[in-house]
């Protein structure tokens, strides 16, 4: 019956790497019905040979790149590696060479991701990469296809599962931040060295890819305003809770009349919006359209098997368009060039608690260096008092950040300020 | 520089009709960078011209068919008419002559789905219907593309906005379901006769196109079993609340070893689950596969532009399809046929609420009867009592519907038992 085999080489034997061959050899019988072709992974790149020898046969192992590169009989090309090079070096070989690309490369995609699918272009290949965004979520296709009739104006979400397993701890358990993290290092959800996850950079690049998708304009990770959560405190949560909302570590991406802002911060956030209620380590993506209104994508944001998920499809798609001829069909969707602008720039409502001299005049000095900086208050909350200072929570309503933060250096000087204990931006 | 034209024929400009009409109209210049071609809607058909005669051009509107399916130039027909005839002769008659197909109408999709994919493969066309179900929540394409690489062993879904909006009313303000039903009506979110909300036919309808997709096998209409919530009362939502649950009007399939299971009813589920917070009109799905574990789909199930939404990206599709010679590309998904189950086959835990002769013996002697039945009890509360009867809420652990089915039965006749109040089937 089956006179088609499409040959698949996979790049990395990793976490995801591990979780596409998995995939690919428990479901071969049910992909020759999806894509009329039987689908062989015909030769897997790692760095050691030997690690592999027990699960993989000897001819299919190898460690050069040219024994796939020079491969005519492989058509597609499944970049699991990570990292810049020689990832980068590879996909664009295999794709000058008409190979087609699936990858699941997040830090690569977020910084050449525009050049590398002109290259895809220009070859009439087939650049897949749903796995780079929010991991087993399916996002990239219900965006370029599904939601292509809609003028996107928002896309946002908790896009880092590290940080929502972090904030979910401190939230639900009252755990302090530091003992948080130590959990999930216990735990495997965060990284020996875990910077790009903490400090919001992972999720920054994430938002870069979905900006771009979801306003056909070219963003990347160096556009994205990044901050983490490692100054976000037990105390901040527990006033979050008395206002109604949940601290969340938010990507935050809008296209206004004057330009695209894209920011990852911490977040207070409604408890009645959905994403508030997303917990522990999962992702969702909250998109806004002019159609179809408010939409949520949820689910596994990493992981083996739900990241090698997101691959697979994106496997199964490129065999299916080589089977019809028709690769090459869905590509750059970035068709406009939108100013992005700089977070002086963007407007947000602040949350901001600070340690003030109890005495009389306090809080009337503070309310006119924020008036004179048009900066209007829509809460004051004088919280615990020892003898001689006051916990004051502010929170403002929608101001320019540049105005903010200019009010915010001169409260800093006050003699009667003790100290601006945390600046948390809210979402309404 | 654009040198193709798309042509477009639209039956009928009822709500969803009108939708489509605007988003095209309004993202006219965006179309031809997403398609690469120039997205005209070329014919209208309608039933009385002179009503849209201040909107639509005279030359394109048409109350005859034959203006349509003679005209060579129209590659794709949009059939939001609704209903099963004349829309099923239409949609066979446009494949049989080449034209590529999107639909709305899960009436018919539902019941026919699997003979008119099985007629747009033989012509080479597309027959695309994202918007039968759910609305413009993105979930064909996530389900048949994305998540292809997954075994899908459980698909379910709050899909039905006027059953949802009325069950969160009760549940948010105490509302009796005749309240909330007017409280719907009045909205214009319940139709005149809103008995296939109420009933779970509309739900069924969409539950039986998921589980097809889902499970890669022929599901229709016929094959669901539909229980309503016209019988749900205020008290059985406080008790509900009492246990941690909510109660919603879900839609269930199940892929198990012995044959897929597909049912609508009321459900009480944990406040926890992800579908218990999905609240007013909206809609949402939510997936179990093997691979990507579980993932979950919000947004609006229906209404003008959403439903517009699902449509438009639908012909988008198609247009890059046949830009691209590659219609027919993903068609049928059904290459099983897994037998389906009767409800009576099913397991389930069940909450039942009864008015009891408050005398001594009396719980004993149902605890027997179930017993008896294989039917354990996990939870019994004895609720208000006057002097003679109490009410009493029995929740069961997981039983085969038809031991349970017959526990009752022998319970109703009872001496002791003064009314069976209500029996709902509980999600963990």
């Amino acid at each position: 019956m089956i006179q088609n085999i499409r040959k698949v080489a996979l790049l990395g034997m990793g976490t995801v790497g591990g979780g596409v061959y998995k995939i690919i050899e428990k479901q071969k019988n049910e992909l020759i019905h999806k894509i009329g072709a039987e689908l062989e992974i015909s030769k897997v790149l790692v760095r050691n040979k030997g690690k592999y020898a027990n699960l993989i046969a000897p001819e299919k192992l190898t460690d050069q790149w040219s024994d796939i590169i020079e491969d005519d009989s492989i058509e597609i090309v499944v970049e699991v590696m990570g990292g810049i090079e020689p990832a980068a070096t590879y996909i664009k070989e295999a794709l000058q060479k008409g190979k087609h690309v699936v990858t699941a490369n997040k830090d690569l995609i977020a910084v050449q991701g525009h050049e590398l699918l002109e290259l895809a272009k220009t070859n009439h290949c087939d650049l897949l990469f749903e796995a780079a965004v929010a991991g087993g979520i399916p996002i990239i296709r219900p965006l370029n296809q599904c939601l292509a009739g809609n003028e996107i104006t928002e896309v946002m979400g908790i896009i880092n599962g590290t940080t929502n397993f972090i904030l979910t701890k401190m939230s639900e358990e009252g755990m302090d931040f530091a003992e948080a993290l130590q959990l999930a290092t216990d735990l495997g959800y965060a990284e020996a060295d875990p910077t790009a996850d903490i400090e919001g950079h992972d999720a920054g690049r994430k938002l870069a890819i979905l900006a771009s998708l979801a306003f056909n304009s070219p963003v990347t990770f160096q556009n994205v305003y990044t901050e983490g959560i490692s100054k976000i405190s037990a105390k901040d949560i527990r006033y979050a809770h008395e206002l109604g909302c949940e601290i969340k570590l938010l990507g935050i991406a809008k296209n206004t009349e004057d330009g695209i802002e894209v920011k990852v911060h911490p977040t207070m956030i409604p408890q009645s919006h959905p994403l508030a209620a997303v917990n522990d380590s999962y992702n969702a993506v909250f998109i806004h359209g002019d159609a179809v209104g408010d939409a949520m994508f949820y689910g596994r944001g990493a992981g083996e098997l739900p990241t090698g998920s997101a691959v697979v499809g994106d496997i199964l798609d490129v065999a299916r368009n080589i089977q019809f001829h028709c690769t090459g069909r869905i590509g750059s969707s970035c068709y406009k060039n939108i100013p992005i602008k700089d977070i002086k720039e963007t407007k947000s409502s602040y949350y901001v608690r600070m340690k003030l001299e109890d005495r009389a005049g306090t809080l009337a000095a503070l309310a006119g260096v924020f008036g004179s900086n048009n900066v209007s208050i829509s809460m004051l909350l004088q919280k615990t008092k020892d003898e001689k200072t006051a916990d004051v929570v502010i929170v403002t309503y929608d101001v320019l950040e540049k105005q903010f933060m200019d009010s915010i250096i001169v409260i800093s000087n006050m003699s009667m300020v003790k100290e601006i204990s945390s600046i948390i931006r809210v979402y309404h």
